[in-house]
């Protein structure tokens, strides 16, 4: 497996292997043995053939008429998707979202392990939340010496953004998971994930603003027949 | 600009326009009048003329050698996002994550408005998470009436996705926010918005693996120079 990991996915396939995991982990629980291709298709949108092909790129591939084995499904997903292995991990800000995902215990089941946290207001450097302690961005480079984190989340105001990633960066973390909406640089070599809640909030906003433009529209045009 | 919003714009300039507003938000702070699209390119990394073509979806315009007026578009972007409108919304599920979420007060200031949780869980239920009450999932209906909220938000278990949905919609919701990994299904006229975080940490994962299987690889190059 651990060759199998280093295979960069498409990212589409990469998003989608989550849902699989989700489905066939249901399936498990309920002490179904098999599933094929299609019973996944119509249980999570997704066409047949495009779960086939995403699920042979970790060499899985469904028997005739059986299907994929289910035990096979949830293990190897787990494993390639990376949930089981632990990931210490630094979050700057532990302002409302920082200290929310802190909190989060759910991200530590995913493997993604808060070990510390990081500010610059003094009401909150020497705290703890949740048994994470909480340190000034200045003892950053020290305190990684410690834990050695992997991964670096950003949590802080849009117009520290920059700066609070370049303290990661410079503390030798090469992965950054940005909840700002702000898009920092890095280094090439830094793998930087952007999941701008508010963004997809924005997204949702939209959608519901046409639906009812569409509202609107069907209303007029029944009431003009 | 009501009817502006209407129009369902592609969804990569969706999630593009809170980017440009979170950078001309960080210049009206700092008292900038006008920028150039070149400008917004080069702090945002996304091509000056995709930025252009984007913000003409909006009837933005820059002038010749001057740009766009930044406070136009701080404006414009604000009012067509949404966030400055209130969105009452309940959240389904106040586990780890939904008890974060309803605490995370940067939702508000997006136009989230979380007024109520449910749960089934009889230690959650008649308790309240930062002044937010919480209810029995029975309740829905019931209080739908009282807070008539137009979003919901699923925070609830992968085995339980399904159900949540069904009873928000039968509460006549018509916009669920899905933060579980599981493909819940609606009807046509319900908007779902998927925001897997759990997906975006796998999408990473492989990322730094993939980029430890290029540093190997490079290393046993120059080993073998």
């Amino acid at each position: 497996m651990s060759e199998l990991r280093h295979i960069a996915l498409p990212e589409p396939t990469l998003r989608r292997l989550p849902w699989y995991l989700a489905y066939v982990n249901l399936l498990s629980a309920q002490g179904v043995e098999y599933v094929s291709s299609t019973r996944i298709a119509k249980a999570i949108k997704v066409d047949a053939s495009q779960i086939a092909k995403d699920l042979s790129f970790l060499n899985l591939r469904g028997r005739t008429r059986i299907g994929y084995e289910v035990k096979d499904l949830v293990r190897v997903l787990t494993d390639f998707l990376g949930f089981k292995r632990r990931h210490n991990t630094f979050m700057m800000g532990v302002g409302s979202l920082g200290a929310a995902l802190i909190q989060d215990s759910g991200l530590a089941q995913y493997g993604l392990h808060i070990v510390a946290g990081f500010d610059v207001n003094p009401l909150r450097i020497g705290t703890s939340i949740s048994g994470v302690p909480i340190y000034h961005v200045s003892e950053l480079r020290q305190r990684q010496a410690e834990y050695e984190a992997e991964v670096g989340v950003l949590a802080v105001p849009v117009e520290n953004a920059q700066e609070a990633a370049d303290a990661l960066i410079g503390g030798g973390i090469r992965a950054i998971w940005n909840f700002t909406p702000f898009r920092i640089k890095a280094a090439d070599d830094v793998v930087v994930q952007n999941t701008s809640i508010y963004s997809h909030l924005a997204v949702m906003y939209n959608r519901m603003d046409a639906r009812r433009g569409i509202d609107t529209l069907e209303r007029d045009e029944s009431g003009s027949i």
